[in-house]
């Protein structure tokens, strides 16, 4: 089900990161390392400039960047922006060789990955549906969990770079669309037991609660969650500071309603989730740390949490 | 904050244990096997006779079972069968020697906790809120997870008992109702994420994906939860068989809104948990397991999950 990293034997291999963010730049980095020659875009030059003065290459558009690439990798938020990276004006479709790679790792609704999957494969290139999780660090250091979906030729195109990348590697399916939808699956759960991890804290806070006892019993109990114990450190040192901010989640939990309204099937629970991370954007926090929930929940109810003034 | 289980220092004292269910048999069994003398009651005569057989003592009634006990445990399911045990005709309350200890192990709102404590103490003898988590297995094995509350007394009474009985001991506080707030913390939790679990897999398999794939990719991603990785196997192999009722969280997630609705503290991803789990119940499933919530999610929306016929 998933491959170890190995070294790649295509090492001279030409690839193109479109998005330099926290993410992007982790993944250039990692395809550097590998022995890629690789060109990075972003739409803020000095996301450019700093790669190039790391050593990469850097060019002024994605157009730009696909020129003369075997593997084009895009690390940008959403669908709307691959959609431009792809097909808008000097979007890598324009320059991108016949039987090229493009690798998507935005998290996006299964439907859209198709469209986009078929559009591009009509002129000849190929398309892997690969959302990442992991956060920037293990970007940097090649070791993200890819969630990946599409054709054998994308598969064998992609996977020097793919390996490069990742410590984890699932194959979901042989066509786009499966791998973005095994990642709104992760990220409903992710979404929820924010939320609740939240919810929990502040109630326990309000109630008297010692909170880091509760971090304590509640990651040795059956109440834990992989987000209870990521995400409430921060509550308990009062450091909003983003590493993922409030807006993904209304992003994704966005998708996930849009979905499963489609697919005419309710989803209570991860609705009132999302209501609550709209509630804190509302509240002015959409781009401040998704724990912020719980600051949301606490500056509602009159609840003292750490960091408060 | 919590000490290793350790050999008893008073391995003749004796212990009744109210409530001889899959948990309480175990804690007795584990009580002997540290060399108390311990004195088994349930409404159930067949559990008595069983408790019996494996040698242990019988009693008709907690009155008779408390009489000449230095510490009686009381492991049953609510705060109305704990109150009816201490004060109801044949209760513990008529016979308990003055400075015994009544441990009460049952999950209950925290103010009910408070009043039967106070109440007990009224008449000379000691309290401990002590509700446990850890199964079956566990209980058997003397390797619970135990969150305790009290006075100096009542825990220098108990501490015998606890360490036959628990792997870890948590001290919350001390007076009773700690312990029962820190309890109501993780069934806030383990009930959203039972809930949230449910409706991810049944989702998962409404959109064609191979959900034994989502249960590999799931625990080994951010969207993991403790429940997540505990409760799916049940699904994955169409299992409903109760290890725990979806009736104990319509009583948790329910003491929770009560909870919260007096506080003035909303809750509201809990909230749509506990409709979910009203939802399965409803349909006549409220004493299978609560994994059952993935099947209510499957039957509504017509989506065929492993065990179906």
């Amino acid at each position: 089900m998933f491959r170890d990293r190995q070294m790649s034997s295509s090492a001279t291999s030409r690839v193109a990161v479109i998005g330099l963010g926290s993410m992007g730049y982790g993944m250039a980095t990692s395809l550097r390392r590998a022995g890629f020659e690789v060109t990075g875009c972003d739409v803020t030059a000095d996301a450019v400039a700093r790669f190039v003065a790391d050593g990469g290459k850097g060019a002024k558009s994605p157009a730009e960047a696909a020129r003369d690439a075997d593997i084009v990798v895009s690390v940008v938020v959403n669908a709307a922006q691959t959609e431009a990276i792809l097909f808008g004006k000097d979007g890598v479709a324009e320059t991108l060789a016949k039987d090229a790679v493009f690798i998507s790792s935005a998290t996006m609704d299964p439907d859209i990955a198709r469209r986009l999957a078929k559009q591009l494969e009509a002129t000849g290139r190929h398309y892997l549906d690969a959302p990442i999780s992991g956060g920037a660090q293990r970007a940097a250091q090649g070791e993200l969990t890819i969630l990946a979906s599409g054709g054998a030729a994308a598969f064998a195109k992609a996977r020097p770079a793919l390996d490069a990348m990742a410590a984890k590697l699932y194959e979901l399916g042989d066509a786009a669309g499966q791998g973005a939808a095994f990642k709104m699956i992760n990220q409903l759960l992710a979404g929820v037991h924010i939320a609740a991890a939240s919810e929990a804290i502040a109630f326990a806070a309000k109630q008297g609660l010692d909170i880091r006892k509760v971090y304590e019993v509640i990651t040795a109990s059956a109440g834990n969650s992989w987000m209870f114990e990521n995400r409430m450190p921060h509550v308990l040192d009062g450091d909003y500071a983003p590493r993922s901010a409030v807006e993904i989640f209304v992003k994704d939990l966005g998708i996930i309603q849009d979905m499963a309204r489609n697919a005419r099937f309710p989803v209570p629970v991860s609705a009132a989730a999302l209501q609550m991370f709209l509630m804190t954007a509302a509240a002015g926090m959409g781009r401040d740390d998704d724990a912020s929930v719980a600051r949301m929940y606490a500056q509602v109810t009159g609840t003292k949490l750490p960091g408060d003034k």
